[in-house]
């Protein structure tokens, strides 16, 4: 399967990142109270009379809520592009869409690096543990504040697709269809492992300082960008790795002894260097946490967790190369919908990007994507 | 396949790391020069009266000389001691085993650790890079002061693999036959992004000191930590940890909001605490970048690499759940071997334990390993 840009659709042009703050205090999972909570979000398309045509696009770990269309003055465009604009996979002429980021994060919405009202400093540690479920019960606060009462889809990958999971377990009454993509219900331990790694080298670097770094003007960017550096490769498959890099050696400027020889080394410093720009340690480790302690089943079994859902439809879809989601995940996700007798759809895409592929494989996933999205919308 | 520990074999007893010094400089493949140089090893059973029964066995990445038997007053025997010993696979009722040390290492063998006799103060980033053939041609100096012309076999997993294939093609006159486990002739790129992440987190660790940490009373413990950690998690496999730890939250004594919750993250985390006492920082650079530099081929075809070992015969074995050395690595072994009409044996061994296998899945490489040594002993 090659990487594909829709030649007949076209991009959505220049959008711009809006915001939306909750009128009341959010109640989390853990009990503690947030306030005041702000999503950012971006819409793409037109809301239709009857308010039936919405679509909330869900982002994973790193993401924000640029899915599509450009920025003023910005060369690349949102992480989804490919799959959000006219004529495409999410069809901006018949669907509207809207992307929310998440709380925790560092992109707009309220997270850890965002100002504690009772201290006016940056919350730190002091910003309490938030999980999936908290994030899907802010988007649901914007959700409403658009006047939508039900969406007719929420979609994502990876992380994407656990908040579109829980969109559908929290609100089935709220979501028509949910499409999930290289996702699971609850990690395993070797997702949770790689996780823990991460956070554990940043939290090796003595200028995390325990969070308080924000006004120090040292952040622990090695840490993050160790973080960064190991998640990369799970994201990327051996073969894509093999057929990106193979043993080719770096150019090499100022070699000391132990600079990276090879380019994927070089490749994994320059992602972890870039990445530490763009994202807040402390959002890291508030996100991965959440991450780890998804889990829906809730110790009951697969199929009693999937019963509220039993009237929403499922899309459900794994990269074969994907190993740090594997497809197992997904057919388990498949059993327990079937366990409920949904209407569920399973698709094992052949690609070689592993995990990435969710982002990349937009000729494979926009066909099921669109297929799917006209006929839950023509029921 | 069961963890077997063969309760009709004995263990040796009580063992003792032997230390021999080359008595001239070890010309290194970078040219440059070692002196002096030490290898690290112990002996097992007795070397018979025509010096054809000796089989060399090598260790893995952070291995030691230390394969079977007791040290005195320790409570777990050497790495491999459920293969090595009476009635065991490299049955020391007929074989002369003698397990070597690497250079490079921190077990008793010359490496960053060491003193430089130039200086008087140890190596650092001072010591020079070294190869798997460089590893291979100190033992070879080992092996002629022990009076051996040819070895019966050379075994080993992983990097012990590696050097297995190197001392088969170095010194074919010199070696009857190599066992190769779960290893390559080559790493692949997602290997080596592995290896370089824990290099960049000892490096990262301001503790490290461009490597010069032996007088400080610091040394990167926590980036070797984090390097180990890494290593961990591509040591098991997703089954494997699934099995051991499942999504089982961890026992906390005193909870910190990013301490582990599940049992894999205090595992990991204490796997790598361990480490940190029993090896060096500099020595994990220097051993991962030779593993990562290793490449028999060279450059060429690997048949072509290959041909001048034809005389000797080779045993590779794989594991199915091993995701860092996989199988396709252990497939091209056998395909070079082949293309030079060499008499390999290949077995694909079913575990779900991962890379780790090689130390675990006793049963069946025991008679694997047994049956090969008999053939090539009564030829």
């Amino acid at each position: 399967m090659t990487v594909n840009t829709i030649e007949s659709s076209k991009s959505i042009g220049i959008v711009q990142t809006q915001y939306f703050t909750l009128n009341e205090e959010l109640i989390l999972e853990s009990g503690e109270k947030l306030f005041p909570v702000t999503l950012a979000y971006e819409t793409y398309g037109a809301l239709n009379t009857t308010k039936s045509n919405a679509i909330l696009v869900l982002h994973a770990l790193s993401g924000d809520a640029h899915a599509a269309g450009f920025h003023e003055g910005d060369k690349n465009p949102g992480w989804w592009d490919d799959m959000i604009g006219p004529g495409k996979a999410f069809d901006t002429n018949k669907y509207f869409i809207i992307c929310s980021n998440v709380i925790g994060g560092c992109k707009g919405s309220t997270g850890p690096s965002s100002i504690n009202p009772q201290t006016n400093k940056p919350y730190g540690l002091d910003f309490p543990a938030v999980t999936i479920k908290d994030m899907v019960n802010a988007q649901s606060g914007l959700v409403k504040h658009l006047g939508i009462e039900k969406l007719l889809a929420v979609a994502g990958g990876s992380m994407g697709g656990m908040q579109a999971l829980e969109w559908a377990v929290s609100f089935p009454g709220r979501v028509s269809a949910a499409i999930v993509i290289a996702s699971t219900f609850g990690h395993s331990p070797q997702q949770i492992a790689f996780n823990e790694v991460g956070r554990q080298a940043i939290m090796s670097d003595p200028d995390w300082n325990d969070g308080n770094y924000y006004s120090k003007g040292l952040s622990p960017v090695r840490g993050l960008s160790l973080a960064r550096m190991i998640g990369h490769i799970t994201y990327m498959s051996d073969v894509s790795m093999s057929e990106k890099f193979g043993r080719r050696i770096k150019d090499i400027e100022q070699k000391t002894r132990f600079s990276p020889d090879f380019e994927v080394g070089g490749y994994l410093q320059y992602k972890g260097d870039n990445f530490v720009k763009r994202f807040d340690a402390n959002s890291y480790l508030y996100i991965t946490k959440a991450l780890d302690l998804f889990d829906l089943t809730n110790g009951s079994s697969p199929g009693d967790a999937f019963k509220v859902a039993r009237d929403v439809k499922f899309l459900i879809m794994a990269f074969k190369s994907d190993w740090l989601y594997p497809a197992y995940q997904s057919k388990d996700i498949v059993k327990a919908c079937k366990l409920s007798n949904i209407d569920v759809t399973y698709c094992e895409l052949n690609s070689t990007y592993g995990h990435d592929a969710f982002l990349i494989e937009i000729e494979g996933e926009s066909s099921l994507v669109g297929h799917f999205l006209r006929r839950v919308s023509h029921e």
